[in-house]
Parts: C-alpha cells; sequence; structure tokens
C-alpha cells in the first residue's frame, strides 16, 4: 500500500518579497508527531496568497518559503500520533501549518489536524478549496446568529467568498446587502439572486448604503477592504452594528474616526478564520467539516476559471490580480490524479 | 423666592471654527417643557471644549453657538415638569443640551434630567467639575468590571481624568499603566503613588508596554490620542483587549491593521460618556450622582489652576493648549457666587 516517496520535489519558493516564486528543487520534508506528509493535487490562489507574496501588513515570515495555504491531496506518509496514521492512504482537504511549508509544492507536512477526509461525493478540485472559503461563510454565518443580527453587509461582493454568501443567505433567508466596485459585478451578482447590490464607486452610494442598512437592520458589516472604506462603513452603519475585518485588499490601515463609534455605540473587530476555528469546539469543528462538503456543490461551490502548472505561477498571479471574482485559478500540482476525476479547462499561457 | 431674570445676558459667541469665542450680548434663553434656566456660576475648559471650537471631526453644530459643555450654578427658572420644579432655587451641576447654549454664558437652559443637585459639601467650583471627568473615571471602572478585565491601561494619563483614574485604581487596587509623553509628567504621577508609568516618547516604549500588558493582564486600553497611536496601542494588548477610543487628541482618525486585531481577538469601541450614561439604569444614574459627590474632594478631586473671567477667554484658552495636564483652568462665571464660598487664585492676564 505505502507508495514510495522521493528525496527531493518540485515546489514554488518564494525568496523576496514581492517577487513572484519560482520552481525549484528542494528535499521533501519529513512529518513528525502529529504530522502528515501529503502528495499534493491542487491548490488555488486565493486573495490572502497574494497578501502572503506581497509580505508586509502582519505577513511576516523567514524567507524562503513555499507559499500556499489551502490544497487537496493524498496523506501519503504520518509521523507519531493516532489521527495522522488513520489518514493515511486518504484523500483530504488540508491547510497548511505556520511552522512548515505552504501546499504549492508536491509535497507538504503538515499538521494531522490541519486535514479533512474528502467524501467521495467530493472531487480533489473542490476539495483544494473547501477550507478558506467555504469555512469562512459558515463563520459568518455563525457570527450573525450568535451575535443576534438581523442581517449582514459585505464587501468585494463578486469574490467567491462573496458568491457563496450570496447563495447561503438566499437559502437561509438572511437578507445580505453585497458591495461591488463596477456595474459588471453587480449584474453578475444580481443573475444569481442577489437582492441587495451597491455600487460603491456610484453617485449616492454612501446615502444607499446607509438607509438600506437601517431598513434591513443589517449590523453585522464584514469588510474586506479596510483603508479608508472602513469609515464609510462605520459611518453607514446602524446603532450596535460590529465591523468584522476580515481582509485587508487596499491594503491600507482601516481608519476611524473615534466620534463615529462613540454616539451609537458601534464596534470593530477582526476576523482571522485559524483562530476562531480555535476557539470553537470539536463537535463544532465535526459539523463544520461535514457541513462545507454537503454544500461544495452548491451554496459553498466555487467557480474553477482555469487549471494552472506550479510552472506557470507569474502568468496565473497577474491573470488573476487583473480580475479575482472571474472565477478561482487552481493551481494543477498532480494534473494526473485531477484529471481521472474530472475533466477542467487547461491554462494557456499568453504566447 | 423667584429672582429677576434679566432679558439679555453676557456670554462667549463662536462665529467662525477655529477663532476664538467673544464676548457678547444676547437674550436670555427661556425653559421649555422639562427644561431648566440654570444662572451659571462656574464652568471648566475640558479638552472637549477644545475640539469643539475646532470644528470638524464629528463636532458639527450650526453658528453662532455658545461653547461649554458641563458647569455648576442655581437654576432660577423652569419650564412645565415636575423634575425642573423640584430643582429651582437649588444649587447643580449642570451638562449642556445638544439642542440649546452651552455653559459658557450668564444663563443657560438645559433638561433638567442634565443637573444634579449639589450635596452642601460640594463647592460651586468642584460642582463645575463633576461630570465630564469623574463621570468617566466612574464609567471606566464599570467597564473593566463588566468586562472582567484585570488592569487597565490610560493615555495622556497626567490630565485631570487620568490623575482620578490612578487614584481610585489605587484605592480599590487596580493595575493602571499610565502612558505619559514628558517625563516630568511621569515624576508627577509617581508623586502621587502611580506604580506604573511609561513615557511614550523614551525608546524601548512599544516593548515595555507590550510586556507590562502582558504581566499584569492589562486588557482594557483607554485611548485619548488616536491617529496612529492607536496602532501602537493595539499591538502590544494582550489577547482578547478592547481598545476603548474616548477622546482624539491628535486630531487624526484611529489607524488600525486589521492583521493586528485577527489573531488575537481584541476589539475597538467608542466611549461617549452620555451615550453610556443614556444606556445605564435610573437607579445606576442615582449612584452615580451619589458617588462623584462623596469622592470629590478625594479620588474624584479636580486641581484648579486658576479662575478666569469670561472676557479673558482668549488667554486662557493658549494657556491651556500649552499644558492641559497643569490643572483646570476654571471660568468664573459668577466670580460672586464662588467667593462666597472660598477663595482660590485669581487670573492675572500675561501683560
Amino acid at each position: 500500500m505505502n507508495e514510495s516517496i522521493p528525496d527531493m520535489m518540485e515546489a514554488l519558493v518564494l525568496k523576496q518579497e514581492g517577487a513572484p516564486p519560482a520552481v525549484e528543487r528542494i528535499p521533501v520534508p519529513t512529518p513528525g508527531p502529529g504530522e502528515v506528509l501529503v502528495r499534493m493535487a491542487a491548490s488555488p490562489i486565493n486573495p490572502s496568497d497574494l497578501a502572503n507574496l506581497v509580505g508586509g501588513f502582519g505577513y511576516e515570515r523567514a524567507l524562503p518559503a513555499v507559499p500556499g495555504i489551502e490544497g487537496s491531496g493524498k496523506v501519503v506518509g504520518a509521523g507519531p500520533g493516532l489521527f495522522g496514521s488513520y489518514l493515511v492512504g486518504k484523500r483530504v482537504a488540508c491547510a497548511r501549518s505556520p511552522q512548515h511549508g505552504g501546499t504549492w509544492a508536491e509535497y507538504m507536512v503538515t499538521r494531522a489536524m490541519n486535514c479533512m477526509p474528502l467524501f467521495k461525493s467530493v472531487s480533489l478540485a473542490q476539495g483544494a478549496m473547501l477550507i478558506v472559503n467555504p469555512m469562512t461563510a459558515l463563520a459568518f454565518f455563525d457570527i450573525l446568529k450568535r451575535g443576534r443580527h438581523a442581517a449582514f453587509v459585505n464587501t468585494a461582493a463578486a469574490s467567491a467568498l462573496g458568491r457563496m454568501l450570496v447563495r447561503l443567505a438566499r437559502a437561509r433567508r438572511v437578507p445580505i446587502i453585497n458591495i461591488v466596485r463596477r456595474s459588471e459585478q453587480a449584474a453578475m451578482l444580481r443573475s444569481m439572486g442577489a437582492e441587495h447590490v451597491l455600487v460603491s464607486t456610484e453617485a449616492g452610494f454612501d446615502e444607499a448604503l446607509r438607509e438600506l442598512c437601517r431598513r434591513l437592520r443589517a449590523t453585522l458589516i464584514l469588510d474586506a477592504i479596510t483603508g479608508e472604506f472602513t469609515q464609510v462603513l462605520v459611518k453607514a452603519a446602524p446603532k450596535r452594528s460590529t465591523i468584522l475585518l476580515y481582509s485587508a485588499l487596499s491594503g491600507q490601515p482601516s481608519q476611524v474616526m473615534p466620534n463615529t463609534l462613540w454616539h451609537d455605540d458601534k464596534r470593530i473587530e477582526g476576523f482571522y478564520l485559524s483562530a476562531w476555528i480555535a476557539r470553537q469546539s470539536p463537535l463544532k469543528i465535526l459539523s463544520l467539516i461535514i457541513a462545507v462538503q454537503r454544500m461544495s456543490s452548491a451554496e459553498l461551490h466555487t467557480e474553477i476559471r482555469e487549471l494552472v502548472p506550479l510552472s506557470a505561477i507569474q502568468e496565473a498571479l497577474s491573470l488573476y490580480q487583473q480580475d479575482m471574482a472571474a472565477g478561482k485559478l487552481l493551481l494543477a500540482i498532480d494534473p494526473e490524479q485531477l484529471a481521472r476525476e474530472q475533466t477542467m479547462p487547461r491554462f494557456q499561457p499568453a504566447s
């Protein structure tokens, strides 16, 4: 049963912040206690990967480093530990551990607890994107429910995560106000059935947002933009709102005038998936693992734009940055393993 | 018993933002339902008055306007209403109502509920400063207790409010980390018995603050500075800290890198006294009214630097701005009424 593990592997290696990572041959890592070795099949490019490549802004880490936050593959080895041994031979969705290299490599060592065995119904392609966005989407609904918020506001709403929230909100009959930057994005969300879509670059946006928030009692505001936009959101938010900073696409610190928090008991909090998961009970985590897989072909489905080989990372990154809402670019680390499961559009590098 | 009310009065009038207010003769206002007319005795210059004079930053209001947030005096008239009628003839501490002129005038109309009858033991001079700082100090201890925080951090700690917090913290055996800008201020606070004082302009401040916060589990951070300093505080704060923005002495919006909130479940909230009081029960407010008066000669005492006539406002404002921690400048609106109670250093304008 045990497959042979090579000594060396291909991996994307980031040597310098801001420069794109390049394919290198480096040693295959060895799993320690509580850890597993995953032969990677696929891994997406997420907005947080872009932030991680640029560095700074809280993404401090030693270089050189293998990037990549989440992916899918097969567990082919384990260090001492019960859960790790159980996983050997299984298809898994997996997230990197901070102390090891990331998912953009042929092999990755990570904590066994960072792996989720995949249902037969879930492909390795969809399985590669089951953690960051789907778990975040479910976490947001959990925060909504616990905080007794009647409705959401989401920003960067045309993103993969934004679309999941639109579908979940529809299924659960929770109003969501979707903020996008361009009218085509608004049209796309409306075609998915989104009822409330506002374009932030249009005249009268601030007033329209304030009015809609008030009417729907939207007191949970999800801010992926930060910078000066946080202030716009705080101003428009109804009394007793929570503004949750979950990404920083502007690359700028949030600007908050204290008086906008003073009068109406508003607060600003941060959301970071791994910290949120660490606060949940094991039973809750199990229910999340089941939920994301059950919904992976419906509410929590991710549109895949193209499959990309590791060697085309540079072109893939620029393509992704041009339009992050056009669907996910998925690194096909083991194209044959993926191809066995389904057919997918292949990446054609621009000549 | 009823004293005669003149038609006209002297008041400080702010005509243009940024320019100092000037003495003018304007009509004495008439109290409506639920309101009283107070013949003012004294009113302090507070940091929030300075912000109010400059305008912007949430201090929007129609001009011309009479400034002044709190003061003391005698109730000499009342519109329809039980509490207002009860107050007539009584010495009170009083706060302005947003829909009327402020305390820097010979007479002020305000809501009866914004007045607090003074104990005999409390002078009109101390009574003029019983609301803004003492109530805020007690509110901070209430927030500490309800949030189960083990210790405080305070900024601008040499201020009148900062000194109250130092004395209260000592009496209640709650650790407080006091942040000041100058070493003389640190020496002054230490001479009052403050145990933990850090000077923000000294080398190694960030690390010293982080270490002290961790050791004392200081998870309630009171930020009166904002601007880039908020980020310094957020970074130094332990897990699960609340950063409470209660003033904005830098005049700048708070800068917050989202990732500094993400990892450790920190949050930013605003504190605004009148909004906080509005959320308290009537019984709680009564207990606060009693507490601030009982403690007005001890923990909640305010050092008075000088008494100033309304006509010397311009010199008084520049004197105050030069060193806000040197003691309060108190506008003596009715010097004879104050003099009957006690003697106080008189203001000597620079030649």
